[in-house]
């Protein structure tokens, strides 16, 4: 009987110091209509189970799932195994991408591998001359399709403008995902740029960037030359709802640190231009 | 002639790369009159190599010497090696401590170790019944003293309040470290502490804590209750221009991303608070 007791409390002392001192404590909800996400991409380098254990360390609950973590010829099992270890993470995938789309048939098929994973987001970069396909396919399957932009390192949509110039004729859901990083690479202020073309920024990459031009490379949030504190008001006059995701491209066989300070400085950038507004 | 081309060409493009990406990447001058630094402690289970790595990948550049590193029975030339070490990651030792005094012997040993390190700065944690004696001993050395508090674990020097009150008779060179996590796990405001006591505030302990009683516990910044952009703000205002370092007390045998992600959050409030200001 003693021993029982004494397991008994034991198991008591377990208990109140395990509600004591949860582990991970959770970022303090900052009532922002946008969220805090990740990027897939950033974990170029890693499984899924380092990338759920990174996001778990640092409170991210969002991630746009990429294809080398969950291919697009994934069975309905591999996508529900896939959503399950999520959800042991308490992590949602709210989107797919960047996939890269060169012809109507790997629009088909990102399309119906965005349905089969349940999620109405697409982060695409479509071949222009299929952007009338592209347009097609968002009316049939009412998903929001957002165009990465990636800078001067490559042809396809530089900027937010380029995307914004290919798109405002197109279907209400054909947008971007604006790449703050790349957009200012490309000489462009991605402050002004949301501002400009809010309504149709379905997605957000964030990182920060050494200059303004293709030299210019990415680093940990804070590093750069990027206008946080102007950035994060922005999202806010602009009732921005949707994620903005850590592309991580530092040190990318080692990046945790600088994703964990990335993370760490954007909020502190939104709890310290809160106040501001309150 | 063709292979040597080749290879010519090659330390170009490899010069060229490393020009264009140098790492780390430091994170840009804040201007402020204070620093951002790290207290040993926060690597109470790693050796000094581990320590200079994490802070030289988080950019931090002040470190608070802890015993565990440089033992206060070091040689001259062990003390010389140690400030190589340091000095090879740019990085300078600026104070000793937390250095616990029990008697007058600990005390000297205190101000002997501090001298032959070379810094002007003593972390110190003194039976209350030994202040007089400490008050002698900063003026025969003419070094500053700051009392670290604890909060609520141990009867010594709980709060800031406590400390001044212990030492604002005595010479002006003994003040506190101010603890912000300590002090507000003691019921008190650490904004509104390193405004009434700034005169006395000689180094900072920052970290953040789930609640304003024994049973807060630390956490990264951003997590728990302390309000840093008000800190920050406090900082400019009473013109700090001492170290705010991170004694990070959470999961301490894999600290790394939360050390991270606390420095981060910290750049980012500095950041973003400095906007307003400016």
């Amino acid at each position: 009987m003693k021993k029982m007791l004494f397991i008994a409390g034991l198991l008591c002392s377990q208990l109140i110091i395990s509600q004591e001192r949860p582990d991970p404590q959770p970022a303090p909800d900052n009532f922002e209509q946008f969220s805090v996400g990740m990027a897939g991409y950033t974990f170029v380098n890693f499984d899924l189970d380092k990338t759920l254990e990174i996001m778990e360390k640092c409170d991210v609950k969002y991630l746009c799932i990429k294809d080398f973590h969950l291919p697009l010829k994934s069975t309905d099992e591999e996508i529900a195994a896939f959503h399950a270890k999520l959800q042991s993470k308490g992590v949602t995938g709210y989107a797919v991408g960047p996939i890269y789309m060169r012809s109507k048939e790997e629009v088909d098929n990102a399309f119906e591998y965005a349905k089969r994973v349940g999620v109405k987001l697409i982060v695409g970069v479509p071949n222009y001359e299929l952007l009338p396909y592209v347009d097609r396919k968002v009316k049939e399957y009412d998903f929001q399709y957002a165009i990465h932009l990636h800078g001067p390192d490559m042809p396809l949509y530089p900027d937010a403008d380029d995307v914004w110039n290919n798109v405002k004729d197109l279907d209400a859901r054909i947008g971007m995902c604006l790449d703050v990083g790349h957009d200012t690479r490309n000489g462009k202020d991605p402050v002004k740029d949301l501002e400009k073309y809010h309504t149709r920024v379905f997605d957000i990459h964030i990182k920060d960037v050494t200059g303004p031009t293709k030299a210019g490379y990415s680093v940990e949030i804070g590093r750069g030359i990027i206008d946080f504190p102007a950035f994060v008001n922005m999202l806010r006059k602009v009732g921005y709802s949707g994620v903005c995701s850590l592309e991580h491209e530092r040190n990318m066989k080692d990046p945790f640190l600088g994703i964990a300070e990335s993370i760490g400085y954007f909020r502190g950038v939104i709890a310290a231009t809160k106040e501001v507004d309150n």
